[in-house]
């Protein structure tokens, strides 16, 4: 069989330029419309597979099947349409919403989460059929809109249309190579857990001259709880956090050790002045095998002269295998109220969307036919196994629905600006995503039979 | 000399109402037309006194003046047509700036600081010259626009018009009662310092999923920093930040202990569980006569799953006598500098504006008439001397340029949401000051001569 060729880059390229430019938003419920806009365009590219946009309880999933070849196996891809939001404007040099292509690269929010390499297994479907007339084995598409929210509506939507998913595997075009330089297949990723502490102190807020020395600050009152969740090296120090994560086996650290990780590079990439994190692991370890706290947010008083009322920090965890998002959070709960500093009263809130850990051996079938791929993509380099901090909550949602193992097959890089601005996405990726994609199809065609997928 | 009367009280409301409709906000650059048309206002109520708008380097001062009675004493009348910005409009019962009168108050931002106490010694001149032809005394009026900020161009000013400003004695409008129910008069101000601590770390926001555990978060850091300001009992914890202050002086703490104050009631009033700050010393001797130092704002990343480049916190320490700004400030730099935890950089950066404390003796000429009006207008309750935690930056610099002692006597309420959502006045309190400025000035006019008032 001949390679595919994809001749139409400048008008990939326009198409996902239109996909990058609707500004959908999942978070904001005032993009609801734009929401509704990129489903669309999604069933749009699918037209050939049925694409249909299709209601959840939040946000609309597009769903998509091309089945022509009865007895081959069935793979179903994932992806999503919604994206983060552009955070502060002005850190942009050109407009999130405004796709902007400069060094080979296309600058938007969402280039390299999720909308460019959605865009690589649909060019790559079009190919086969204008080439061959068919793909190369059965492929549905489950496109949804709410993996930057932690999918909340997935869990039942998967329930409900189970009959509609039936497959051999997920192959994920979420997820991210973690290096610009060599080709990397994630068979791990950490699970989430989101929660805000809210501390509430007087009854209104509070003349900071008047009231001031007699009265607890809500914010003096926060900084001293998130102060206690870390101890001074950086472990996280709440009594129980660790309490069901296993110790790195022998073979993985070996494992990581191998792999190439230079951590002045890093600290470089990252631009701190030194590295920080819990003593006892390498920065490697730290990043992949164990779980994080982190507060990402302070939301409390302004800048004129108050004790205000309230102060509301948001904080998200990153867990690894067998940690349960409930357990963790309850001992980060009693953790809190147990230093509640006096004169003030302290909530802990769960935000929804709690996701275990995900994982898939590095003996699957599907990891074998996943390296091949990028071995015919990449001749130069081995591909390696790697983990990724970021959470995957259809991964595990999958698992636990649908039986179904992910494998996590992105064009991304890790290095792409994601949630940050200056969002963007390699253009080299899109002709190498297309090419292994192509490639992948194939071998899990011909090389792997349904039965060995599960 | 009969009593002024005061007949006109529907129109008084009425004005008062178009002055606050004005959203003069000093510290909003998009504002600067609402602060020239307060300006405008103010001077438009001055007619009688040449009033005028006069340039500064920030916003304008009024001025306005009437003396035509040469060898009496002259004072300067002082208040501010600027206001706090108006904060969670949400919070609101009726909006900051559509004034509403319910239950005898009227709610506004800036009704009680400092738009209502600035109208009674206006309609007060409109009364001595309805009825008499002429004021008791020669009177100058200074109304800034740059109080709520900290009056940064108040002292080059006042340098530069001392010959437009020469008086025997400031009285403020500004300053305020402490409480409802007794008459009051404020001998003491808190200076003020300002400060931020800004906490860098990487070069970019990054993924907390991807990078979690591996660098220093600034939220981590400045949470750290911050809890590290106070102990755990609520005393300032920067090492100097008490070195200058004077223990109370025996006289000082009987009198204070004399003042009726129940901490229950406080405490109830103010909403919180329970009263906190640093021990050794009773609510009052804390909120009058000791230094404090409160966070009054955090900004720091946001609701997405973020480990934020940068977290900023704004801090106001209120000064008591002997307190150098300078002196306070390099303290408190050191002691951040010194806990500055690893990974990150950690600035602390002056606000402008340092402030020294205020005060006038209990015994001086001015506080004795001033105790005298009330004492006329509240014939059944004897007036309280109190502090202030407050801080009245004019003060200070009326002294220090232009050697004048300024007596507080606002009436205005520490009660009344000074700062915060439905900021109000009582308008009782428009009646009361009416009568009671009427009747200060006939006193300083009669009883005090002008040496005496230096």
């Amino acid at each position: 069989m001949a390679d595919l060729s994809f001749t139409d880059r400048a008008r990939y390229i326009r198409e996902l330029s239109e996909f990058l430019r609707i500004p959908s938003i999942s978070s904001d419920p005032a993009r609801r419309p734009s929401m509704r806009e990129a489903a669309e365009w999604v069933a749009g590219q699918l037209a050939f597979a049925n694409g249909r946009v299709v209601e959840t309880d939040g946000h609309p999933v597009v769903l998509g099947e091309w089945l022509a070849l009865a007895g081959s196996p069935t793979i179903l891809v994932y992806g999503h349409y919604d994206v983060q939001p552009p955070g502060d404007e002005s850190e942009w040099t050109t407009p999130a919403f405004e796709p902007s292509v400069r060094d080979g690269r296309i600058y938007a929010r969402g280039a390299t989460d999720d909308k460019g390499p959605v865009l690589v297994p649909l060019k790559v479907a079009e190919a086969f059929l204008a080439q061959d007339g068919a793909l190369p084995l059965n492929v549905r598409f489950l496109i949804e809109g709410e993996e930057e929210i932690g999918s909340p509506s997935l869990a039942r939507f998967l329930d409900e249309h189970r009959d509609e998913l039936e497959a051999d595997l997920v192959v994920s075009a979420d997820g991210a190579m973690w290096r610009p330089s060599e080709p990397s297949i994630a068979i791990a990723a950490k699970g989430l857990l989101a929660l805000d502490v809210v501390v509430t102190g007087p009854a209104a807020d509070l003349h900071s001259g008047r009231h001031g020395g007699a009265v607890q600050n809500p914010i003096h009152a926060l900084a001293r709880i998130l102060a206690g969740l870390h101890d001074d090296d950086g472990a996280v120090a709440v009594p129980g956090f660790y309490d069901s994560v296993e110790p790195i086996a022998r073979a993985d650290q070996e494992a990581l050790a191998r792999i190439p990780f230079e951590e002045e590079t890093y600290r470089a990439e990252v631009g701190v002045p030194e590295l920080h994190g819990e003593p006892g692991f390498t920065t490697l370890e730290r990043l992949w095998t164990r779980p994080t706290l982190e507060v990402n947010g302070v939301e409390a008083g302004g800048w004129f002269t108050v004790i205000p009322r309230r102060a509301r920090a948001h904080i998200t965890c990153r867990l690894v295998p067998r940690q349960d998002p409930a357990i963790v959070f309850a001992a980060i709960e009693r953790h809190v109220q147990a230093s509640r500093p006096p004169g003030v009263e302290v909530g802990v809130e769960a935000a929804p969307g709690g996701v275990p850990a995900y994982a898939i051996p590095a003996d699957h079938p599907a990891v074998l036919a996943g390296t091949a791929a990028l071995r015919a993509v990449y001749p130069e380099s081995e591909p390696l196994l790697v983990r990724i901090g970021g959470t995957l909550p259809a991964a595990t949602l999958f698992e636990e629905i649908l039986g179904l193992k992910t494998l996590l097959f992105s064009f991304s890089t890790a290095d792409e600006g994601l949630h940050a601005p200056d969002e963007f996405f390699r253009l080299r990726r899109l002709d190498e995503g297309l090419r292994a994609w192509a490639e992948l199809w194939r071998l899990l065609a011909l090389d792997v039979t349904p039965n060995r997928l599960e």
